[in-house]
């Protein structure tokens, strides 16, 4: 009998029906796989601020350090969006990414076929068949650089000012993340920047390229970050397999590639400590789309993209790929049930809550 | 008899191939509604680093204040990629964004019945009717903002940084523009930042709610960035009207939503010195799209985006309206026809710049 500590970060919002759905899902998983997880729930963002006042308390971070894998769950709100910056929700994020050390964030974005193109809004010939895998540098870059803050200048006037800025050890080690992840794939990796304007991205480029010396059979290719902003528009399967790029702009490309698969509430995220081959302590998974307030509590939330975090939890952080196989097949199976929560566009029929859950048992 | 001088900077690529066309267009227009124009052509981008040395030669940004309004081309190629960042054809750009203190760039995204949302990867549903503007702050930002450049950290690390840095002023002027825009509009504004994460984004959004008191007839909405990237693709014409946002975010987003439009060969854009309601005296218009290297010199190029911006030159740069209405009423006319060259996605028809050319001068 195989034992793991998982700790789980409901959060805010939808966070804590989702990550409850998962917790139901992986404890039913371990039992069939013969696994026992030992489940913490800590509190963290605003549910943690209106509890003890910070949005990462120590204890969390602690507790997450000592245990095998985290599962977050989302936060935010609008409730807490006038906080000053200390005492945002995101601030607990940004720390939990931070204090775990968790550099590399994996965000794939696929067009599943059971879903169908029909959840995107591209059309059917572009949309069919995507599957970008973006590779985000996670705990470097403008959310963290310094300086930051306000000051007044020379004429009285107020200022905000933020830093982007890249070290070449922090380059390098993305840059061998998501070389090692296009190698399972494709084989096929574009790094994007704004090197024209930017030293932060010259210094990004020079890296990368330097890296890919590593990596002979991966074919590196570079982007400015408007264009690739277009080219996922126009073009996401022909052009890519797997981006690399830095924190604000992987923020960005991530959250648009997921809406062009038209299943941001399917899309599940890993963000790890080290090279995807290498073993590391500390993991993090967590659904890419947000806490969703206004659909919070209603039982409409789609809890498949923390329910295939939990697979990656598996299968990346504890090496358990049949168990993670068992989770991947089950939600396909029922998708092609035809069931499915109201996020997903234009398909018909919206299955409530509990049939889909019954199902998710019922093909594990 | 009406004159205005006019400097052209044809730049690289496929620049001056559009310049000529919508050079042609204006001479042609001016005759019919009697205005004389004074066209310099003057180098810049990677073509002035050839003739002289340096991407914006003195002579040209002097030229360019002295004229009543600039039309450019496009700059930039493979050729100077490798540059070091004073000799890239982009560094000539940002300089004379600066040098004329265009702190206000209009990006219209619509998609012309016209042209049809076949050009567009959207669904028909999604892309029929979109008609977004992007106002982005074009002089300030992570673009201009210092310290900037590569140091050694303590640990012997190469490090590449940059700033992003607003000043009050700054946000206020671009919102005012901004309100303006919107309120000849739909009357709503979107104000796009990171203000969860980024101290920046923070004064940004304080400033434009203040600024927005003075605008009480404009509907004021703020968005995250990483969601703006998403509404673009999930719901353009339900969620935009006009977008705010700084320099780099909109960098980002007007080409996403020139994609969505389908039909980048067929966006103008306006960069202006003072709010579009005052008369000032530097203008810069030019295509959104850039120098596309690849297809230059083979007449392949969309003129059309060149053309509409010299039609925005005579609205907002010179008030001539008539002027300005005949061109863009030429130009529908002319996709109404069928023309439309080889960039338009999915059009059947491919018709040769020549019988393009002929059916502007027809319409005119
Ligand atoms: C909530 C926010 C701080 C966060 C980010 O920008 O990283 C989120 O958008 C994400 O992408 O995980
Ligand atoms: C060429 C580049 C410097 C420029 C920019 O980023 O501003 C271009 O992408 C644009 O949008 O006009």
């Amino acid at each position: 009998q195989k034992r793991y500590s998982i700790t789980l970060l409901p959060g805010d919002g939808i966070g804590p029906e989702v990550i409850s759905v998962a917790k139901d899902v992986l404890k039913l998983t371990g039992s069939l796989e013969g696994i026992e997880f030992n489940f913490q729930e800590m509190p963290m963002g605003g549910s943690a601020l209106d509890l003890v006042g910070v949005p990462l308390p120590d204890e969390t971070l602690a507790a997450a350090k000592n245990s095998d894998a985290v599962l977050l769950g989302a936060i935010g709100g609008y409730k807490w969006d006038n906080n000053a910056k200390h005492l945002k929700p995101e601030t607990g994020l940004l720390q939990i990414r931070e204090g775990l050390k968790v550099f590399a964030n994996l965000r794939p974005a696929t067009v599943l076929p059971q879903v169908l193109v029909e959840a995107s809004t591209l059309k059917r010939e572009v949309a069919e068949g995507v599957d970008v895998m973006v590779v985000r540098e996670l705990t470097g870059g403008i959310y963290f650089g310094k300086p930051r803050g306000f000051r007044t200048d020379e004429n009285g006037e107020e200022v905000g000012f933020n830093t982007e800025v890249y070290a070449a050890y922090e380059i390098d080690r993305i840059a061998r993340v998501a070389f090692e992840t296009a190698r399972k794939r494709q084989g096929r990796l574009c790094s994007v920047d704004k090197a024209n304007v930017l030293e932060a991205s010259m210094l990004w480029r020079r890296r990368v390229t330097a890296i890919a010396e590593e990596y002979p059979d991966v074919e590196l290719s570079h982007m400015y970050v408007d264009n690739a902003a277009m080219q996922l528009v126009r073009n996401p399967k022909q052009v890519f397999d797997t981006i690399v790029t830095n924190n604000i702009f992987g923020d960005i490309l991530s959250d648009e590639a997921s809406m062009i698969t038209g299943s941001i509430g399917m899309l599940p995220s890993a963000s790890l400590g080290s090279s995807v081959l290498t073993k590391s302590r500390f993991r993090l998974f967590e659904p890419i789309h947000g806490s969703a307030p206004d659909i919070a509590g209603q039982d409409k939330a789609n809890p498949l993209a923390t329910i295939l975090s939990a697979a990656m939890l598996l299968k990346y952080g504890l090496e358990e790929e049949d168990a993670a196989r068992r989770i991947e097949n089950a939600v396909l199976d029922t998708l092609n049930k035809g069931l499915r929560t109201g996020d997903i566009y234009s398909t018909g029929t919206v299955s409530d809550l509990f049939m889909l859950k019954a199902s998710l048992a019922c093909f594990l």
